[in-house]
C-alpha cells in the first residue's frame, strides 16, 4: 500500500521542528517521505489524500489501560472505592469468557481510533483473547504483564514474554505486574530476577492512591517505588501508572533508573485519588506518557480529556496559569508515549517510522481561528477532530467510518449480550 | 413546521421521570407531545425522524458566557492570569469592530450547536452587535449587562433593559454588571436599585479568584457576595458566576436569596483559580448550573467537558467517588441552567415547553454498552455523540452540518480575517 498525505499542516514532534505545510508518503506500513510538498510525487499511488490545510500528526499512545473493561463502563459508577472494587467490578470480571475479551477489546480499540488513539499499552487478564481482538482489527497494542496474589506465577510471565513478543507484528508485551499492594514480596523478586534476565523494563501501577502508599509503608517501612528499586525492579527501567502520591526520594529514583510516569488525570478525579505532581516531574526531567485507564473508571478512552487535565490541573493545583505548557503536554501523549511502552519506531513522524497518524480537522468552529494550532488541540480539540486514524499505514478510522473487519453494529451487540448475560448469571 | 421525532430513549428531565422510550412531537417551535409512540401519530408532518433508539433530551444550557472571544481562542495561554488579562486579553478587545463582534458570535454560536447547547447567558461588547448574530443564525441567547467602572452607566443599562427583552424572539436580557472589583460602589448601589425596581435578579462575576476576594475584603471590610447583599443586589435573586472561592455566610446568602451559582470549572483549572465548592452547594440546596466561560480562558465551549469536571473535580478535592452524582450534573446543566438564566419554558422535555432539544448518538463505541445512558452523557459523552441539535422548533445541526444562514467556512473565513487584521493593527 502506498498512500500520499498532500496539503496538509504537519506536526511531526520531531524535536526543535515547528508545524509546517508540507506532504506525508507512506509505503508499506511506514513514512517514506516527510517535507515540502511534492508536485511530481512519484506514482503510482493506492490512494492520495488531500488533507485540506489539516493537520497532520503522530497517533496519541495511550500508554495506560485496561481495553477490555468497556464492558463496564457506567455500570459501577458514583460510589466508593472499595465498594466499586471489591462489589461491583471483581465479581463482574470473574464471570468474564474469552469471546468477552475478544469483543469488548475490539470496542475498546474502536473507541481509542475515534480518539485518534494508535496505540494501547494494555493491561488484563485473558491476555490472549485481547492480542487476537488487536491484531483482528489492526490496532497496535503492547500488552502489560499483570500478574499479582491472585493470578499468574513468575515462570507464566516469562512464557508470556517470549510467546507475545513472536506473536504477531502489532502485538508486543512488557514485563509488569498488578500492584504492590497485590503482589506479595516473592513474585515481586521473581519480577525483579525476569527483568533483570532479559534486561527489560517493568511495569506497574505504583502509588496511585494515599492508601496503597501508607500500606506498603506499614508492611516494608517504606514507599512502593522505594521497596521496588531496592528490589532492583528498575535495573532497566520501566514506568509506573498513575504515581499520584509521590514522595521527592520517589521522584528521584525514577529520574535516576529512567522510570516512565504514565499519568491517568480522569481515572484519578473520578476515583478520588488525587492529582499527580506533574509540573514536579516534568522539572526534575522524568519521562511523562499519558493513559486513560479502563473505561469502568475513567469511563471514556478519549485522550483529548486527558490532555486538557495533565495542563489544566497543574494549572489549579499548583496556582499558576504558565505552567504545563500545551507542547509539552502534546509531546507526553505522543513521542512521550511511544518511548514509555517501548514503541520507539512510533513516536514521530519521520523517514522510517511506522505510519501510525492521524489527522485532524481544523475546519470545525471549536479548531477557529487559527491563533495557535497545538494549543487548539490540547485545549480545544475533541475526538469531533479526529477526521482519519491509520495504524501501519492503514487506514482504520475515517470520517466517522471504521474499516476494521467487522461492522460497528456487530460490536456493540455483542459487547451488549456479554453484559446482559454477566447480569443475569 | 410540525416536526415528529419517533423510536426515541426520550430524557425528559422532569422531575422523578426516569428515560422512557417513546417519541416527541414539535409544532410552531413548541414541544406539542411527549409519550409512548404513537402508531397514528395525527400529520401531515413536515419532517419524520426516526431517532433509531437514540436520545432525545433537553438541549444543554451554557449559563456563562463570553461568546464572541472565540476571536482570542488559543491567542493567550500558558501565561499568568494578569499577563494574560492585561497584557493580551484587554489591548485586543479595545480593537474589536461590531463585524468582529457579530462574526465571532456566531462562531461560538456554530460551536454550541456542536456540543447540543440551546442557550447562552453570553455577557460581552458590543452587546447588539451579538444580539444581531444570535438572531440571524437562530440561536437563543440571553444577554447579561456587563456595566463597570470602564464602560456603560446603570441609565445605560435600564435602556438595554427594555430594548433587548423587546428585540427578537430568541433574545431576552438580564441585569448584570461584571464584577465587585471592576465596579464602584455608586454603581454598583444603582444597580441594586435598577434590580429593585424592575424586581429582577442581578448576575455577576462573583468570587473567581482568592485575589478579588482579598480585595473586595480590603475595600469593605466583607465579601463580594455579603457587600451585594447589604447592597440589596439581591432582593429579587440573580446569579454569581464562577464563585470558587465562598465563604459559609457566601453560601448561606446564595440559598437564602436565591442566587445561582454558575460553575465554570474548565476555566477555573485553566486559570488557575481553584475549585468551587459545588458538593457543598448542593447539599446547602443552592441552585447550579453550568457555563464554559469564553473560549479566552477556557479554550472549547463544550458542555460534555464541563459536566465531567464538575463531577470529577469534586470526586478529587472531597476525596470521595461518591459525590456528586451524573444525573445531578445532567440537571445543572439543563433545567438548571435554563433556570438560572430565566429561560423558565425551556428546562424541560414537556408539553407547551420551546423545542430547545437535542438528539444524542448512541451507536457510538464511547457510548458502549447500554449500562446506563445518563451516566454514560456525563462520564463518557463527547461532541462526536451530539447527532442533533433543535432550538425553537428548527433543526440547526444535523449529522455534522449546520443549518444556520451561512455557510461554516465563511465564518471561519471571517473569524480568521478579524484576527488576522487585530494583530496588525
Amino acid at each position: 500500500m502506498r498512500i500520499r498525505i498532500y496539503n496538509a499542516r504537519v506536526l511531526a514532534m520531531e524535536e526543535g521542528r515547528d508545524i509546517f505545510d508540507g506532504e506525508i508518503q507512506v509505503e508499506d506500513g511506514k513514512i517514506a517521505y516527510v517535507g515540502e510538498g511534492q508536485k511530481d510525487a512519484p506514482g503510482p499511488w493506492d490512494r492520495e489524500i488531500d488533507a485540506g490545510g489539516n493537520v497532520v500528526m503522530p497517533g496519541f499512545k495511550n500508554a495506560h489501560a485496561h481495553t477490555a473493561m468497556t464492558f463496564l463502563r457506567s455500570y459501577a459508577d458514583d460510589l466508593p472505592l472499595q465498594e466499586w472494587l471489591f462489589d461491583r467490578v471483581f465479581p463482574m470480571e470473574d464471570k468474564l469468557t474469552s469471546e468477552d475479551v475478544y469483543w469488548c477489546t475490539v470496542l475498546g480499540n474502536m473507541e481509542y481510533l475515534t480518539s485518534g488513539i494508535t496505540a494501547s499499552f494494555d493491561m488484563y487478564k485473558k491476555i490472549e483473547d485481547g492480542a487476537r481482538a488487536s491484531a483482528d482489527t489492526g490496532f497496535r497494542t503492547v500488552l502489560c504483564g499483570s500478574i499479582n496474589n491472585f493470578g499468574g506465577t513468575v515462570e507464566d510471565m516469562e512464557q508470556e514474554y517470549l510467546k507475545f513478543n513472536d506473536f504477531h507484528p502489532l502485538i508486543s508485551y512488557q514485563l509488569g505486574f498488578h500492584a504492590e499492594y497485590t503482589t506479595g514480596r516473592e513474585i515481586l523478586e521473581g519480577m525483579a530476577a525476569l527483568g533483570q534476565k532479559y534486561r527489560a523494563p517493568v511495569y506497574t501501577h505504583n502509588s496511585e492512591t494515599e492508601n496503597e502508599v501508607a500500606g506498603c509503608v506499614e508492611r516494608y517501612g517504606k514507599t512502593p517505588t522505594a521497596l521496588l528499586d531496592e528490589l532492583g525492579m528498575f535495573a532497566y527501567g520501566g514506568g509506573g501508572f498513575h504515581c499520584v502520591h509521590m514522595t521527592e526520594e520517589d521522584l528521584k529514583i525514577c529520574k535516576e533508573k529512567g522510570v516512565w510516569v504514565v499519568t491517568n488525570p480522569s481515572s484519578n478525579l473520578k476515583l478520588a485519588s488525587g492529582i499527580a505532581p506533574v509540573r514536579k516531574m516534568m522539572d526534575m526531567g522524568i519521562g511523562l506518557a499519558i493513559g486513560t485507564d479502563g473505561a469502568a473508571s475513567n469511563n471514556c478512552l478519549d485522550m483529548f480529556r486527558e490532555m486538557f487535565l495533565v495542563t489544566g490541573l497543574q494549572k489549579a493545583s499548583e496556582k499558576d496559569a504558565a505552567v504545563v505548557d500545551a507542547m509539552d503536554v502534546l509531546r507526553m501523549a505522543t513521542a512521550g508515549g511511544a518511548r514509555a511502552m517501548g514503541l520507539m519506531d512510533c513516536d514521530t513522524l519521520s523517514v522510517g517510522k511506522k505510519a501510525d497518524l492521524i489527522m485532524i480537522d481544523l475546519q470545525q468552529p471549536n479548531m477557529q481561528p487559527l491563533n495557535n494550532i497545538a494549543k487548539n488541540i490540547v485545549y480545544s480539540g475533541s475526538k469531533q477532530n479526529v477526521k482519519m486514524t491509520m495504524i501501519d499505514g492503514k487506514i482504520l478510522y475515517e470520517d466517522g467510518r471504521f474499516h476494521i473487519g467487522v461492522e460497528a453494529e456487530e460490536v456493540y451487540r455483542r459487547a451488549n449480550e456479554s453484559i446482559v448475560r454477566m447480569k443475569a448469571e
